[in-house]
């Protein structure tokens, strides 16, 4: 099914007890209750720090995420939304959103076009790689989409960026993905605001 | 109540979902079901790699621990138990016990005494502290213990030794622990079995 290079890889922000997210996500706080950006806080102030890590994240040939990270709604669409980035979201790259609900493909600036998959991960996947080619594909988020990918042992490589931060509740990252064997495959290196932590699932 | 240099520090090996054993600990499995030695395999297989680190979990002047990390009973002291290290304990200083159940003091080869506390996690530090002098006093755990602590903001230091691995279920450390603030203290470092991570608790 991959081709020689590709790759499946996730980057995901965690608190150091394993959150991605509070509880309660909303359209005033995507992220949950008493979380703000403090998960994210080093893509913001410490940017330059941190530009190579930046640009791995959204550096993949074609992405997926879960419902839940493209709407904060559920059930029937709301066609008037069209995701939480504006008109030029940042991933410039087909993006497969995982959902129950049939939609058109919805295009938007700089080269990013969300398409919508009620197949199910795998099939979400397949279409994923084909749009990548050699590149790699990226599992997005949030926590739930991950763990599936995990637990179904379809990611490549584990990138964790965890924060000085206890979240304490919400959606919890390696949660139910059953016993993955990990093996690190670069140093950890980190800031004040943050530790990378690069890890390859071995199969 | 504490000296000039005297600080509160916790060493934890931890998975990288968070937990520091599995559930059903037992006098077989005294790290729960499933967990083996793989959170602490680093201190085995690579000693001489992590030598400083190792080190310094056994340099503090006094210990604190939970009745559950000393003992695989509960209620009333089977006497004959003297803990789960033999003779001569790795601690070499005054260990003390938390618990609901009174006992004397159990002195061991090597400079460890086992101290039973009856009085709860403030009683304990300020023996420890007293025992300790200028060195610092070590919480050696478990997690409920730890998270006691952190809850009760009388740790100053948190040095995480985290495995790639994946435990599930069992005893989580940062659990309830409230709303605290970290700050990295030290560059992460790491190898293939364990990456550390060094906090301090700010107030």
């Amino acid at each position: 099914m991959s081709s020689g290079t590709s790759r499946v890889v996730c980057d995901m922000a965690m608190s150091l007890d394993g959150y991605v997210a509070g509880p309660h996500q909303s359209l005033e706080q995507p992220f949950g209750e008493g979380v703000g950006d403090r998960l994210h806080q080093w893509m913001f102030d410490e940017a330059e720090e941190h530009a190579e890590v930046i640009e791995a994240v959204t550096a993949a040939g074609a992405f997926i995420m879960g419902r839940n990270m493209f709407s904060p709604g559920r059930g029937a669409w709301d066609l008037g939304w069209t995701g939480w980035w504006g008109e030029e979201p940042p991933y410039h790259a087909p993006v497969f959103v995982l959902t129950h609900h049939e939609r058109e493909p919805l295009p938007m600036k700089g080269g990013t076009t969300f398409h919508f998959v009620t197949g199910g991960i795998e099939a979400a996947l397949e279409r994923a790689r084909e749009a990548a080619g050699d590149r790699d594909v990226a599992i997005a988020g949030g926590a739930a989409t991950v763990n599936q990918y995990l637990a179904a042992g379809l990611i490549d490589e584990l990138r964790l960026h965890v924060a000085p931060v206890i979240i304490g509740r919400g959606e919890r990252l390696l949660h139910d993905v059953g016993d993955i064997t990990l093996e690190p495959v670069a140093a950890p290196t980190g800031s004040r605001l943050v530790t990378h932590l690069t890890y390859r699932i071995v199969r």
